[in-house]
């Protein structure tokens, strides 16, 4: 970043407060408490098991947290090439005072021992959010959750409905869903009053967002409570589904919770893509991979359907990122959401963030989301996107548009904070 | 560009004077009236609509251009980033001294009047194109063009084949094309029939192509005439034609229009990838999109089966482009033909640039095309194509390879000029 | 390359001592003896024959090597902008002390005496060895290939395994193996002893990989001798198998490959999306093609079945990078190789090389191979190899991440050099 005018925009990105509209914060324990926290994300853990560590020294049960570190660290070498080491070694020093290159078996148990001291510090949460510059955090709930215990203006609730839509064929789903919404699922409709329950006990306590990840075959249609009785009839009984009645159950739910958005106006999130354990052998979180023959026509029926609900996209594959950057080009409920998984590499971002640019609205981009599970982690992560930001706002607007160096600070930052919250902001 | 190299190329390549071999222009009204022609390009109407504006405002019977104007510039701010945008910039400042950064609501007015006193002087269009460096453009014609009434030597007759291919079932395309061929279509063989005639009636009046634009899944096969028998028969009936007919009737159609180029010598682009009216409530021409899972294994047959017709291809996906590279590099049939709809934005085109530059032979390169509807977008078109090309010719040529830049020139001119002269040249 | 960062990174990277992990090297005459050896490449014959170039003209029965070259070199005009003909441009100037900028009908011929001067000096295999800095080349044998006759340290021999696995219905290739394995092919059963020898044979001469090309299509799944039986059976019979059958032969034979390699401890190359014979028409090893539409989700059986065996994984389509890095992040047995055929162009390896870098751990990734069938072309690939490497070491990690040039020298070195002596070294 030796470049002067790239270097003054990013000061400029840099200096402003962020929201992040898509994380794994848990609440009531929102920081780290140890090293073990950030090198337990299984960024880490995946990486250091695909360069050889076994799943068992990982996940021994009982594990020391100061033990964990010290067996993870052993494989960092390793992995020190890839973007998220270099994520570990700016919170090391910027939360840690860490003067190294590299976190070796030499140097971290000290390293270890200054992270504790910090994260014992009372205020350390408040810390890490003031370093950050990070105003509020949106979260990732179960459709159980309570919702309570936290403030829910710094940590906003998001209802995420994977199990509702691919699980309800578990007995503990149903359970669940029974107590949470305290509606007996005897049928289709009453499957519908529950979620309906459900929503308005999100909407309530200020959720901004239903949210659901999937896998790349899924294709939504519409499905009427009649068509779906019989498959519901089937789950209520513990008979097996064939698959055909699997899917229409799925898109039965489906369809009913962007029914649910459009009537409660939220934002319905659609994160495309995912395939789940797909090595059932990785460790906790580091099973799921993707294939790259999906597309977006999958979803046309759905978006023509509900041009009243905004749906921010997230695409798994690099590939699919044109297909995103057309239709939210075309459709005016489709946003471009963040650099998700494993387009979330400096490669790739680069790429996709300068089409989007050049060729979405302004105003329906949503520039970028954590996805942490720890506060520690948007530092990094957002400092990562901000410099690919700036130098696309250098090389893209201001050199070869002719920009002026303060419009495209202010496209960077609509497309960083104001677009967030406009999009996710309460409509009345 | 600052850089002295690139500009010195691009100084170049902005002498060359163009054929643009890809145009909608209608060579009655070729060039604009008033700022309403440009605004109303389906590019501004489609984002303006994305970004929130009612396509009943857009769209609204019998209002007034300068209305029109003044209800999409409310929406370009939101659009300002786009390269479509930047478009818009560069004409108002080539065409009409337009002196600003934006256009807005306070200074639209003025730009509206002063652009329709420019179009209004009696040799606008001669001014655009030279002003352009513009000497050709190719044309798009329905089958039942009477291509009459203009100079075909300016304005390049191509026989647009979509209707025939796809849309036979409908009475209106069976009486067009026979009052059109003059032949009455009893069978199939009265159908190649007068599909024979539209060509020699096309080649007559200085047609150079037949094109047409084809959807993701489209897969071309030989079907003889009497396994389309039952098909067209069915047509004839207005019988309403099951999946695998129309099918059978769409592969008759174009097996026969690659006959016809062979017989008639005339290059056949193929425009592969879109698939229409994803986006029903979209406005006018901003309702197509794609599904990147296409490939052009599905022209196997074709590109052997015709080695003596030359196919110009367009990819409507990015994704796509490796392929178009790689059948180009191997087919002495297949030509890479410009960088089309959503793939026309810069991060794409100089990926795509870069490939077929370094891997197609360079006499198998067809740069660019305007796809245009009025001749001022030539222009900006262009202009973002060899800012591009000239880019990439410094970098991977003067630089990498240590080329001259009298060689990379060259290259440059072959590519923007010189091959679009030979493929679509006449041959006796 | 004036940059004086890149400069010192690519000095450094050009004195490291190469294994080539994969070519089609012939160790009985590893070295060119003609120019017609260079050009009779079919990167050059393709791309001429594409160019327009008649196939008869090249494969003329009988035909002069010099007389070859000087057809070819008519044609190499229209092909000097590819990277293939910098690649000979390149190998000119390097072994041959040319000085031109092209090589036309003028200067050819005292380039083709003085090259063929050259390669009959008695140690010109041992000068081009040298002068690439090539210590080892792995090779490409046949199953039934006796190994005998050259020196296995240098030319390290390599089993590929196409023919079993896709053509075991020709009684050509059951009778080479039947004579390579001493087995009588009756069942199931002796067909997995015969692959078993033919395993024994290539361990004990040196092989160090397991090879195979792969369609698109391919999907593999373990099948029982059991269920294989029949298929088998009909094979043996000379009856013509079903789609089904053939599958399931595919895939056993297949399947037992995997096993072997368990046994014999080998990596497993995977070589994955070619279509054979697309263009029929053309020139020798010029018909093949692919369909971008293909995923590595197809070998998740396969990669979970087969812990201990090493993946190697190339992929014909740039499009199908984003699956590799991410399945080599995840699978602890699966790593990058190369960049194969269609993707060995600069702008496709420069993206795909940066992700990998900023993704896949270091020790999980080798770098580059030449795929060469002269000892020649080592050099000019490896040399564009080097320099994009040198480019992206330079800009992600030195100047980005504040890597010291060392450090990302290091790194360079694993990916080109390290990574293959480990992962293909003998392993207990």
């Amino acid at each position: 970043m030796s470049d002067p005018l790239r270097q003054r925009i990013l000061d400029e990105l840099e200096s402003i407060v962020l929201i992040d509209p898509h994380t794994h914060i848990n609440p009531h324990s929102p920081a780290s408490e140890t090293l073990a926290d950030i090198l337990g994300y299984h960024y880490y853990t995946e990486l250091a098991h695909s360069a050889g560590l076994e799943r068992e020294r990982i996940e021994q049960p009982g594990l020391d947290p100061k033990e964990k570190v010290g067996r993870l660290v052993e494989k960092l070498g390793e992995l020190e090439n890839t973007i998220q080491v270099s994520w570990l070694l700016e919170m090391c020093r910027e939360f840690f005072d860490f003067q190294g290159d590299r976190v070796t078996t030499s140097n971290w148990e000290q390293l270890y021992d200054s992270a504790a001291a910090k994260m014992q510090e009372p205020d350390w949460e408040q810390q890490v959010l003031e370093k950050s510059g990070l105003e509020q955090v949106f979260l990732t709930n179960d459709f159980d959750d309570p919702l309570e215990g936290f403030d829910t203006a710094r940590y906003i609730p998001c209802l995420r409905t994977d199990d509702l839509v691919f699980h309800l064929a578990k007995p503990d789903t149903r359970d669940r869903l029974t107590k949470a919404s305290g509606v007996e699922l005897k049928d289709a409709a009453s499957l519908v009053s529950a979620i309906g329950r459900l929503f308005a006990h999100f909407v309530e306590r200020d959720a901004r967002a239903c949210a659901i990840s999937l896998p790349p075959e899924f294709a939504p249609v519409r499905v009427e409570a009649t068509a779906a009785e019989s498959a519901v009839q089937a789950v209520l009984s513990d008979r097996e589904l064939s698959y055909d009645e699997s899917r229409t159950l799925s898109c039965f739910v489906f369809w009913t919770l962007a029914e649910m958005c459009a009537d409660h106006r939220l934002p319905f999130d659609l994160m495309i893509g995912v395939n789940r354990r797909v090595y059932e052998a990785g460790v906790f979180q580091g099973q799921d991979l993707f294939d790259m023959r999906t597309s977006l026509i999958l979803y046309r029926e759905l978006f023509n359907a509900f041009p009243q609900v905004t749906f921010p996209i997230s695409v798994l594959g690099h590939t699919s990122n044109q297909e995103l950057v057309s239709y939210s080009w075309i459709f005016p409920n489709v946003v471009t959401n963040g650099h998700w998984w494993y387009s979330n590499i400096p490669a790739y971002i680069e790429l996709d963030c300068r089409s989007r640019l050049q060729a979405v609205p302004q105003t329906k981009q949503i520039g970028y989301y954590s996805d942490m599970y720890k506060l520690e982690f948007a530092l990094p992560k957002f400092g990562m996107y901000r410099r690919i930001l700036a130098d696309v706002l250098a090389r893209d607007f201001v050199i070869a548009r002719s920009w002026s160096e303060d419009r495209a600070i202010e496209l960077g930052r609509l497309v960083l904070r104001g677009n967030v919250e406009r999009i996710f902001g309460r409509r009345g």
